[in-house]
């Protein structure tokens, strides 16, 4: 009582909103698959009948932009466009096409005194996103919190508010329509920042906060949730190249880890060399990632094959480019490999090229990574590339969720025992 | 390098000891289950043949006991004897006998592009587990810990050091010939808390943290932990007797949750019965629970039946006793118990009676615990009672385990990826 008396009008409002998000989100997590999906389709449709008050919402974001501060590039993230829209409309076409994860049972059994007991999968609660300047976030969050059967509070960046409001009325204007309560998804409307953290300061009524941006703002979440995080830091990802790699391969695959996206979190930062095979792999490799305009900085033994380039420095082998720039050494064995990954790596995607099957086995068993993965791109570390639909996320965190995080990483589990009158002895 | 220079011994201790966890925890990683097993074995039997070593050690620690202000009921706990023993050795073949929940393959699909991916379940990593008197945990959570892949560092309460070093030093005499790294069970001899604080803040070198004990260490630990902890507090339970239920099959489940062992985290705290049947049902069940030294506080309905009783306070429908006392209240409908019990409970273990199938349903799918029970005690929700083997407690929380915590709750997953060069368009 005293606690409401002196709250400030800002955490009387965060309260609410979490207290309305918490009592939609037990409607939501027996609502029907059929309500949810029908919600998704029936938005995916008013998201294309509503684009000129979607687009001319963010054309007036866009134009304010420099104002912020925003560079040409933010901008570009920032700017919704007619296909970007029928983009952001399919994709919750295919959120409603993916399978429902709520009721899974993943294990059941009769035990020895007649009880059935099962292990049974749930929504998690309220989840609270917070985000920076996609607007696309606004709608992908919604979608999948809800599927998941999931009350979502939704935060986005105030460069992008009236393109996140515009979205956010489409969708709630279908949630009672859809049979889904009406608070299930809601936007935080207010620029000021204090309400992140009173949201992030309520663990009994938010289940699970994810900040999806830059790792700044997932440090600060970080620091501030008093509720579990579902966190996906930038990746430093390796590619070896084992002494039997087929070398024509490995060009490839290194080439594509390195260039096809540098910006995402599973784009190679360090390439790593066995050495028996550095003198006539890394000239080719280096040929085919230059021409890609990708700037190479060397241990000494890569210099001595590769003398144009610039000395990797100490800090080099821990860096996230997130850039067309790779670390490249050259290594005496596998276990030096290995060992480096473990020590420089940051747990996310890390690929072995190799023609023999033991290399593969004890690179697979020793990496500790979220993904390793032999003879391929570490671009493969992704959701859609996984089978498992839509994501919110790369989890380099152990606990709860590791990889990408889908639809069931938004869920929990419950044991449901049924009995005629069992008792313990 | 500074960070180093300024420590104090006891966290350069501390960091030493994580460091060698960590390492350990790679080689446990890849040990084969054979040698798990026979560790275990191995110190199951250990345990018998040196148990004269192990009862003088504890015996000291009794002795010791009123020295450290510990109770009747707790030298309890801390005493061991031939009996007791036995049964710490056997626990070690029971867990030697589960499946190894490492390498367990939870999903694996060709994708379109032929990539053959698998989500695989690992180990953790290096697990701290800070517990009290018990010195059964010191076997117990090496077991659990070691057959589940992680490295385990130890932390038992200054009462029970002596029991806790000559149990340790029987498990860690096995290690290396049992073919796993000597640092794979490691126990913090000193009795400076501080060492606690200390571990408690290496996020990247112990991967999980778990307080067994009461709720004040509980949380000193949640206060203190910079990794996730695996917590399970005591319990609020309930028991809902519906309308129609089975009064007799309802007595003797609500004895059973309430009195069997009343000081557990899954037995029932709060009886609801159901308006209709209140006053046929309340003098049987006070009567067998009477019978049973139980003391009932009830509301204003629950008084007009039984005269004699106390009167709830509204801090008794909050509270776990872990005693002989049970809060009865009235209610009027299915809804109004549901709603009391997410209000109230605390999220462990609740229970109906009933012999209809809708309010059965309606119950397992709205009350929001880690375990629904229909027609059986509530002290089912138990690792041993659903099947899952050893536990180490009963997780409250959402996030990564919930209810009873076993082998698979103390691994991760992780994903692999077999290609033949794929990379991404």
């Amino acid at each position: 009582m005293s606690d409401i008396q002196n709250a400030d009008p800002l955490l009387t409002e965060c309260r609410n909103m979490a207290d309305r998000a918490k009592a939609a989100s037990r409607g939501l997590a027996i609502a029907p698959g059929s309500a949810k999906d029908g919600w998704l389709r029936r938005s995916a449709r008013a998201i294309r009948e509503r684009s000129a008050e979607i687009l001319e919402a963010n054309a007036r974001d866009v134009a304010a932009g420099p104002g912020f501060g925003l560079n040409s590039a933010a901008i570009d993230r920032l700017t919704l466009d007619p296909r970007r829209l029928e983009k952001i409309a399919s994709s919750l076409e295919e959120v409603a096409a993916l399978p429902d994860p709520v009721g899974e049972v993943i294990a059941a059994s009769r035990r020895p005194n007649g009880l059935d007991v099962s292990q049974v999968r749930v929504p998690l609660g309220v989840v609270f996103m917070i985000f920076e300047s996609r607007p696309n976030v606004t709608v992908d969050a919604s979608a999948i919190c809800v599927k998941s059967g999931n009350a979502a509070i939704l935060r986005g960046g105030k460069e992008a508010l009236n393109s996140n409001l515009a979205l956010y009325r489409v969708l709630a204007d279908g949630l009672a329509p859809s049979g889904l309560p009406a608070d299930a998804v809601q936007l935080v409307a207010t620029t000021d920042r204090a309400a992140v953290g009173h949201l992030l300061g309520m663990p009994d009524r938010v289940d699970l906060a994810i900040p999806r941006g830059g790792e700044s703002l997932i440090r600060r979440v970080v620091a501030e949730a008093r509720m579990p995080v579902l966190k996906h830091y930038t990746g430093n990802c390796h590619v070896y190249v084992d002494a039997d790699a087929d070398l024509a391969m490995a060009v490839k695959v290194v080439v594509n880890a390195k260039a096809q996206r540098p910006g995402v979190c599973n784009a190679a930062e360090t390439l790593l060399v066995h050495r028996d095979v550095a003198s006539k792999f890394l000239p080719l490799a280096a040929d085919a990632l230059q021409a890609r305009g990708v700037e190479l900085r060397g241990d000494d033994a890569t210099r001595a094959i590769l003398p144009g380039i610039r000395a990797a420095e100490p800090a080099d082998w821990d860096t996230e480019y997130a850039d067309l720039i790779l670390a490249v050494g050259v290594v005496d064995s596998l276990d030096d490999a290995i060992a480096h990954i473990n020590r420089h790596g940051s747990g996310h995607t890390d690929a072995i090229l190799t023609r023999s099957l033991a290399p593969a086995r004890k690179f697979v068993a020793e990496v500790d990574s979220a993904a390793v993965v032999v003879n391929a791109s570490t671009r493969f570390n992704d959701g859609g590339e996984l089978g498992l639909g839509a994501e919110i996320g790369i989890s380099t965190d152990k606990f709860h969720a590791r990889g990408p995080c889908g639809l069931r990483e938004l869920t929990t589990t419950r044991w449901v025992i049924y009995g005629d009158g069992q008792v313990r002895e």
